[in-house]
């Protein structure tokens, strides 16, 4: 059905996509190549938000010579008015003759619309073109879109014992240089990074995506970063803590209950009480509700145990360093298990050495993704 | 110095080394192939202790075809009487022309001697040719001759979050079948197998090289596989431990306090007592002197750690399996480290993954090898 020439082409159009991955959101970062008579005539990818998707961009690109063309476009091109007109309706005034689609979008707005107006009109469409590229491309996004909510990753570094710092909580630079440059990547690509109080009380992180780990890299201004999210709620975060700090926004999440004593002009949300905290579902709903797509949770042992018993953990990015911290060193997670049936079993997704370190991606076995 | 023809025995050489490796011990494991005019004329490896010496084994299966040949052997031929006769007198009888030898061999009772008869009888000798994999194959054996003591490895097996078990104790199938078969790679290829008095009254193991795990590999008769060592300095092992019996040989080490309930017939040596229990230093000098080359350390977290402190350590062989056990279990080593300062430092030296289980095999910064 796809011949080598469209699999070339749409993986043009994958690497497209990825230019856009810290722009786009909350749109899915979409790349389309238009080609006529095996020559590229026009190319882009989504633009940041209110900005053109990426079938315009690539539209615009070949001006003339789109007609006839065939569009290679890695998610099915939208056939609603969002923030700009329906894509589709571009690519059917632009007059081109084929459009190879690689994921159908799962946005209930979208959901094969797309394909069918273009149909409709007499192009010929095909879709599933390196479909498990774009899954795993868009995995946040498409999360979202299926089942309400983001994709959670949870980030963990740690010694080879599993502890995260001393009984003091004595605990710099357990990994390396290169992992910590790794984690500045998962925060570019995240729409919010969770912590808990008690690591911004204990180490006053300023979880920002800095310009620096990124060389020729470019990146959005920091007020279009990820969402510096702490789940605090008894509004403890002081004025001056860094995650407060500038332009990069910021979230305390607290309970209804609480009391501030922040100046005016910080972001800040009342959820419900639950036990000694917040709720791991009401985090994740109030993130989902802004539209967030992928959340990162940087977090201490207590909201790291407490999100990853909520089952709302998608995957464990684990570094681990080559370094023993002994028995009474902090432990990894607050998980209080009794029997070994209880015990968190585990699935492989990804494994690699960075620097040092070693990068262990895991899939919590009860988890859909 | 060395051509490709050259390289090309070596390694044939030092593949059939390999078949003596559970069976050579107290000797090192060694390969030799007698070739002439580019034919192999014969080949042979080290037989159990006692038995020839592979270039022995070679020239017999040469007989005269090995006058003017070339001998490859993995590591210098000895040139002292020990059990069998010096294989350099061996190779000079036969007429061999020309001998290309691995490493040198570091014994006091060797150590050039053999090259130096070689050479005075007019034959050609070059050392050195792929050395690197003899340090490689031999490393028990050559510990012992350079320092006087052997290696230690000690394995580990361990969930993500570096657990052992539950508090309960609780800790059956952490890792997979494949891993636990490597396991018993790892006590074949040993020449003792040692564990604490923890463990023995916990999970009663028995510490065996079973056949089944080697599939067409033979085994040496249970007698002469690794010996069983149990640290127990106040004798508490059972009469009907697992660990006594069979015909695998088994050795209490006690405190010279301790008094024996055991039937006579058991093997059990007294060591001086150390604080609650024995010296590292103790229990590895007393295997020394038994002739142990390559001891494997399979103990709870006391002693692993005790072991670990005491820096006789080589190398930690850590089985990780994708699962958590939690915050409440056990932790792999007791190591009671308070700053960032004490943490022991680790260099990687392999990696894979066997099965759903990764091993790593670390040395200990400090340590030698």
């Amino acid at each position: 059905m796809f011949s080598a020439i469209d699999h070339q082409f749409m993986a043009r159009a994958l690497r497209l996509a990825g230019r856009g991955k810290y722009w786009a959101r909350p749109n899915p970062h979409v790349g389309c190549v238009l080609v006529r008579d095996s020559i590229v005539v026009g190319e882009g990818f989504t633009q940041p938000a209110g900005g053109d998707h990426a079938e315009v961009v690539a539209l615009k690109a070949a001006g003339d010579a789109a007609r006839g063309s065939t569009a290679y476009v890695t998610l099915e091109p939208c056939a609603h008015t969002g923030r700009t007109p329906p894509c589709s309706l571009a690519l059917i005034t632009a007059g081109v003759a084929r459009v190879v689609v690689g994921l159908r979008d799962p946005n209930p707005k979208v959901d094969g619309g797309g394909i069918r107006q273009l149909l409709s009109e007499g192009i010929e469409v095909e879709a599933g073109l390196m479909a498990a590229n774009v899954e795993s491309q868009l995995a946040g996004f498409l999360a979202r879109q299926r089942r309400g909510r983001p994709r959670l990753r949870m980030k963990l570094a740690m010694s080879l014992d599993g502890r995260t710092a001393m009984a003091s909580g004595e605990s710099q630079w357990i990994t390396g240089p290169q992992a910590r440059q790794d984690v500045q990547k998962l925060r570019a690509e995240s729409c919010a990074v969770v912590t808990g109080i008690g690591t911004v009380l204990a180490d006053d992180c300023a979880l920002t995506v800095r310009d620096e780990s990124f060389g020729h890299e470019r990146l959005p201004p920091p007020m279009r970063r990820a969402l510096r999210v702490v789940a605090d709620s008894h509004l403890r975060t002081p004025a001056d803590a860094a995650v407060l700090q500038g332009d990069q926004p910021s979230l305390l999440l607290h309970s209804r209950e609480a009391h501030s004593n922040l100046p005016p002009g910080i972001d800040h949300t009342a959820l419900p009480r639950a036990g000694r905290g917040l709720a791991p579902a009401d985090i994740v709903g109030e993130l989902s509700a802004r539209e967030c797509n992928e959340i990162l949770l940087e977090s201490g042992p207590t909201l790291a145990g407490a999100m990853l018993q909520s089952g709302l953990v998608d995957q464990l990015i684990v570094y681990m360093a080559p370094v023993l911290l002994g028995s009474h060193a902090r432990p990894l997670l607050d998980l209080p298990l009794d029997r070994m049936a209880e015990a968190l079993r585990l699935r492989l997704i990804d494994r690699r050495q960075i620097g040092d370190d070693h990068r262990f991606i895991f899939a919590p076995q009860q988890s859909e993704s």
